[in-house]
C-alpha cells in the first residue's frame, strides 16, 4: 500500500470546532472512507491549523474517485469547506496537497 | 502504538540536498532507529520546506530517550541541523513540534 500524506489549512478561528465535528465524523461518511480504500486514516492539527493527513490506500486517484462517486462525501465536504483558508477549488477532498514521500523505515 | 506526526522546517535552498541526504541515511542511523523503537517512520517534503514526519513507537518519551544515548544520533542530528530553519534548541530531534491527533479510522 502506498502511504499519502497531505496538508490544508484550517481557518485558526475554527480549530475548536474542527475538533468536535472530527470527534463525531458521521458513520455513514466513516463507511464510505472504507469501503473506498482508506486505511489507516489520521489528521492531525498543529495550532496555527496546519492540517495533516496521513493514510494507506492502494491507489490514490482510485480511493479519490470512489468517495467522488458517494453522495455522503459531497454532503461531508460542503460542511467541512468552510472551515477551510486558501482552499483550492473550494472542497477540503479535492484542495489537498500531497506531499513527497522523502524517507521510510518500516 | 501510538501514532506521531510532528513537524519541521527545512531551509528551502536546501531541499535538494536534503532529498538526497534522506535517500541514504547511513545504516547505523537506521539501527539506531530501529532499536529505539521508531516503526513504519515517513518523512514527507512539501515544496516550501515544511517536513513532516510520521511514526508508531509505544512510548514518544522512551523512543526519543534511546536515540538520545546513541552516539550515532548524536552525530546524524548535528550534521543535519544546518538544513532546517527556527530550530528551537539547535537540534532537530528535540526542536520538532508534536501535532495533536483529532481523527483516526483505522
Amino acid at each position: 500500500m502506498r502511504r499519502i500524506c497531505f496538508t490544508l489549512q484550517v481557518r485558526p478561528d475554527r480549530l475548536d470546532e474542527y475538533r468536535r465535528r472530527h470527534a463525531a465524523v458521521w458513520p455513514d461518511m466513516l463507511a464510505a472512507l472504507r469501503t473506498a480504500g482508506w486505511h489507516d486514516y489520521s489528521l492531525f492539527l498543529r495550532d496555527d491549523g496546519l492540517l495533516v493527513g496521513y493514510f494507506l490506500t492502494e491507489d490514490l486517484d482510485a480511493s479519490l474517485d470512489a468517495m467522488e462517486a458517494t453522495e455522503v462525501n459531497a454532503r461531508w465536504q460542503a460542511e467541512m469547506a468552510p472551515f477551510f483558508a486558501d482552499l483550492p477549488g473550494g472542497r477540503p477532498d479535492r484542495g489537498f496537497l500531497v506531499l513527497e514521500e522523502v524517507f521510510h523505515l518500516s
